[in-house]
Order: structure tokens, then sequence, then C-alpha cells
């Protein structure tokens, strides 16, 4: 395929749409199987011939399949649109990008609001415990069903980065490279405990029902409450601060404790926003899996690795406190450590963990260079 | 009075009781007037002849008026029972030490769970809006009805370290000093979002009907996901990571999703305690309070603390990210440039927000000399 565009001119990979691939089965790391499972992927770009230009996008908590471009008739570009195109960092005039939504989510792969076979009805707490394992394993199976047998690499941050991570020290010869992106080994008990605090938001809202509401009211409001701790841990104090500062809005409160603080309408309207297309099962289940997480499974640092030839690219953030570059360095120790080729960078952000959303330049920087050099 | 134990020697106040004084009404900040008020207050140590030796403790958030010492019965001490005492930092045998329950509190100060004397019920939401500077009237006129003219010292953590600040701003004629321990001018954007986040969980709770909850089920639910949050933000990622690592309970989960994290289960049992002892509505009333206070009242920061004699110890700690060091500095470098004698330090202590109810050998230290030499 010749490209048709300079190498600085970025666009759109315009509209796409969802696909979906169903599985009979798939077997669970708690021993559970699951059946018939279906996992919704998009793709952008065109897999050449020999198969070796393929990278899987992994997406966050709250993500979708759709990465890049837009659904017809919708307006709103995809979740990673900014890094995902002709002339972008992932290049789709070079790459094939593969995007699919987690086991256990809610837009279009199965998670506990779809339909338990065997009862016809939504699975609620009926759907069994998920881990971030389990998720790649998904991913796995979908990549094979397309013909790929090694992945130029695996992307993701936040959550995207425990499956970069996954595949790294598990799957090591079905990748090339892992790219991850603000993220951890494991979670700290500070994440674990804002987390909990959310799922307790949650389960607190009598509408949650124990997980059986999908035929009445949601815990809108509790998932809203869970959001809300969620966003401000995404963001830096200073970026707050030069969003928002203290100024108050314009409206009067219509009630005591109405919101009057710019920085508490952000929220509620990122809340509110959330709640219309997040299922709060599915935000049980995969904050969950991710604190569940450790990619090392209790093994010592140097082992975790140990024999992998793939490379990774590290990336982290400055001002991210949710995910520190600490955590970031542990992963490139890891590298190191099993002598794994492994780059490292800290981007000088303001924009907290939200940065892996909105440093583009820098991450287009360090991801094409590092894309060129391993393909 | 001749000390009669050893200066090393540290005792405790022993059994207290809390004293109430009611006085007609009170003029709020928001233009109301609200009265009766009463104010729940204790004492330990004796007043001397001249009146000079008083110092006033300003309670956090969730505080009350039993600082030191234990009641009748009860087996818990005061809460900074560590820092009050004979031969402690504050020392009983030279001071007169007076604590007061804030307004708007429920812990015996007029509240919104006090009865409106209007209608015979509870105040609920009918209670007027509160303010830091409300606060600190109220300690204003308890401390002129003991007969005491000149505080020797005010002195409080975090919400108490903005009433220290509104004394020093506002009254400082009144006291020769203010000694502030992790607060902050005004609160951050980030600080706010917290405190919202928590107000909104509350406010989600069905129990809490709009305030009105005084004659069935309270919102304990919510006001213990609002506690949990606050919780987190009061230690620091290092001492969570120090205390609890990924280590999970040894308990079998009796339910999906039930805390398995020993985290988790900490956070559980700590904001269970507090809604057996604090109401949701006090919870709503005083954050906002926090909120809105900005002891600059919009001026530059030279003009802050224009002309005042006292002088000010201030304290800070090295991991507390909730009230963040810097902002502690913002406090010495209004001092400064109103030419206030300051004495600032930033405790190295690893415990978070929660240092400055725990680092009571270095608070000792700083707060007796600070007060010998002024006194």
């Amino acid at each position: 395929m010749t490209p048709k565009i300079k190498d600085t001119e970025k666009t759109t990979v315009g509209i796409v749409r969802t696909h979906y691939h169903t599985f009979d089965s798939i077997a669970l790391e708690c021993g559970e199987t699951l059946g018939p499972v279906t996992v919704a992927y998009e793709t952008y770009g065109e897999l050449n011939e020999q198969k070796s230009n393929a990278l899987l996008v992994l997406h966050a908590l709250t993500g979708d399949a759709n990465a890049a471009g837009t659904h017809e008739g919708l307006n709103n570009a995809g979740w990673w649109d900014s890094m995902i195109g002709p002339g972008k960092a992932l290049d789709t005039r070079r790459y094939f990008v593969i995007c699919s939504n987690v086991l256990g989510g809610c837009r279009g792969t199965t998670g506990p609001s779809s339909i338990n076979p065997e009862t016809g009805k939504p699975f609620g707490l009926d759907f069994p415990a998920i881990s971030i394992n389990d998720m790649v394993d998904l991913q796995k199976m979908l990549i094979e069903s397309l013909g790929i047998d090694k992945l130029l690499s695996v992307v993701g941050g936040s959550m995207g980065g425990m499956q970069a991570l996954s595949w790294l020290a598990r799957y090591p010869e079905k990748i090339r490279s892992a790219i991850t992106i603000a993220t951890a080994l494991r979670h700290s008990p500070q994440q674990i405990a804002f987390n909990e605090a959310g799922r307790q938001a949650v389960m607190a809202d009598p509408n949650w029902n124990s997980g059986c509401y999908y035929n009445g009211p949601a815990p809108d409001r509790g998932l809203a409450v869970a959001r809300m701790i969620g966003h401000i841990t995404y963001m830096s104090s200073a970026s707050m601060a030069e969003k928002f500062g203290r100024l108050k809005k314009e409206k009067a409160r219509p009630t005591k404790f109405a919101a009057d603080f710019e920085v508490e309408g952000y929220l509620h309207y990122r809340s509110d926003q959330f709640v219309k297309r997040f299922d709060a099962n599915s935000y049980l289940y995969i904050t969950k899996a991710v604190d569940n997480f450790d990619v090392t499974e209790g093994k010592p640092l140097h082992d975790m690795l140990h024999g992998v030839k793939a490379s990774a690219l590290i990336i982290a953030f400055r001002s991210d406190w949710l995910y520190p570059a600490s955590q970031s360095k542990e992963i490139l120790k890891a590298c190191r450590l099993a002598g794994v080729e492994a780059t490292y960078c800290e981007v000088d952000s303001d924009y907290g963990h939200d940065a892996f959303l909105l440093e583009v330049d820098e991450e287009t920087h360090l991801i094409s260079h590092f894309l060129k050099k391993i393909s």
C-alpha cells in the first residue's frame, strides 16, 4: 500500500464500525469456563501479506473497541483518535491496528450485563470473576482468529498497560514488543483503596440491588460518585488549579449543597456523561480485576520476564500521582534484570494520569520512533 | 501553681467533662442570625490570675471538644491527648487549655442536628450556612465569657489550622500567637473536589432525604463512603504500603466484592466507626465551610496580615499530599510579607496528613519551645 499523504499530514481513519467475534468458550483464571463469549473489536489500516504489521491497542478501565474514527451518524471520535490514523503515532498507512473491548466490559464484549444463556437474563453477579490475564487470553484468541501469529506491538495506558505487561510476561513469543504507559506491575494499597471507595459507592446505591437492576433503574448515583473519585485521581492538583482555580459557577445554586465551584460542576458533568455509557456491574468486575492483578505473581522481580525476547517502551508522566513514575521504573527494573531491551521515558507533564490521553505530541514522538525501530 | 511532676514525666489530665455555654445568638457571615446557640467545650489546667496562660485548641473536620483526658465511664482518650497534659506539649501545669466543638458540629455545639426552636424539630437543611469565620466568632464569644482578653496561642491542624489563620487575620489583637499545622490559606480545587465527592456520596444515599432523616434511618452508607475517601487522603501512599501492602484478609469473603485486601478492611472499619459518632448534615455543612474558606478574602497576600503583631509557628509534613507543604509555605510567605514573626518547619514524616495526630515527638518539640519563647 503506497502512502498517499505526506508523513507530516495527519488525518482521521474516518467512518469505522465495530466487529464481533463469538467463541464457544474461554477458560478463566478463577477456574470457571465462560461460553459462549463474544468480543467486540475494530481494526484500522490493512494487514500486510506477511501479517507482520499488527498492533494491538489495549484500553483503560472504561474504554471500548472504538479507539479511532467515528461511527456512522455519530460525532465523537474514538478514545485514542489523536494517536491512531494516517500519519499519526500508530500510522494506519504502515500498521494494522486492532482494538477490542475487554472481557467483563459493557461495550459489546461479554460481561455482567450480557444475557446468561442458562437463565435468559443478564448475568449480574452470576458472571464469573475475571482477571487482567483473562482479558488478554480473549485478545489472544481474537488475534489468532484473525490469522496473526505475532503482533508487532501491544500498547496500552493504565489498565491497558497492565494488559501489555500480561502479554509481555505470559506470551512473549507472540509479540515483538510491548508499550506500557502510566501503569504498574500491581496496584498499591492506595490504588486499591480508591477503587474500593468507588465500589462501595456503587454498592451503597439501593438501585444496585446486589447486581440485579437490569429491569429497573440503574445505580447511577452511586456509579457517578465512583466516577468522581476516579476523575479526581486522573488529574494533578496543578492541572486542576490551572483549569478551575477557585472560580465559582455563574448560575445561582438551586439548592443548598448544589455545586458552586467550577471544579464541582466539572465532576458532575463528567460523571453524568459516564453513567449513560457504562454498566455499574462492569465497573465492579473490572476494578476488582485491576486490583487483583500482579504480573509478578509473587515471583522476585528478576524472574518475572526471564527469557523474554520482546522489547519494551515504558512511558510515565511526572505529575501522575495515581500511577506514579516510580511504578513505571519498577517495570523498567524488571526488564533490566531479565535483559529485556527497554526504553524508559518520563514525560514532563502537568496533566496527571490523564496525560496518557493528552500528551499526544510527546507520545507520538516516542511511540512512532519505537515502532519504526522494531519494524 | 508549682509543678508537682518532673518536666520529663508525662501524664494524662485524667477524667474530664464537657461544659456547655449558651449565648442568645450569633450573627453569621451569610447574613442570618442564629440563636440561641450553645457551645460545648472542655478546659484542662488552671487559668492564672493574670489570665495570660490560655491556649485555644481548634479541632479538625470531625473532632470535638474532648481534646484530652477521658470521660467518666469511657475508655478512649481525647483526640489530642498525646499533646495535652502535665509535661506534654500543651503542658497543663503551665497553661490553661480550652477546646470547643465547632459551630455546625454534632458533638454538643449547635448544628443541623440541634432542635430548631421555631419548629421544635431538628434543623436539617434549615440550619443556616456557616463559615470558618463563624466558628471563630463563636470561639471568641466563649473566650470572652471566660473572662479572657488575650489568648497566649491558638493552635490547630487541618481545618483547625484554618481557624487559627482566621484568628490571626481577623482578631490579631486577641492572640499573642497562632500555631498552624498541615493547613492552607484556602482549599485548592483538588481539596474541594475530594470534599464534593464525599458530599455527593452522602446526598446520593436515599436515607439522607434532603437532610430530613432524624426520625428514621440515617444516611450511614453514604457517609461511610465519604469517610473512606477522607481516610485515603489522610494517609500517604508510602504509609499505606508500609501498613497494609497487598495483604489479603484471612477470612473468606462472604460475598463477591466484599473487602478482601487489608486496606479495604481498614477503610470499612474506620468508616463504620465514624458513622456511629457523626451526623451527615454536619459533614455537609462543615466541609462546605472548609471549601469556602479563604483567609485572603481576595486580597493580595501582602495585605492579608498587614499590621499583625502576633507571631506564628507553621508546621507541615513532607508526605502530606492533601495539605501539601507548599500550602504551608504560602502561609509563611504571607507572614513574611507582612513582617509577622514566623517560624516554619516541615517535618520529615511518612504519615501523610495523619501526621498531625501521629508525629507527637516532633510536634511536642516544636510547640513546647515555641510556647516557652512567647510566654
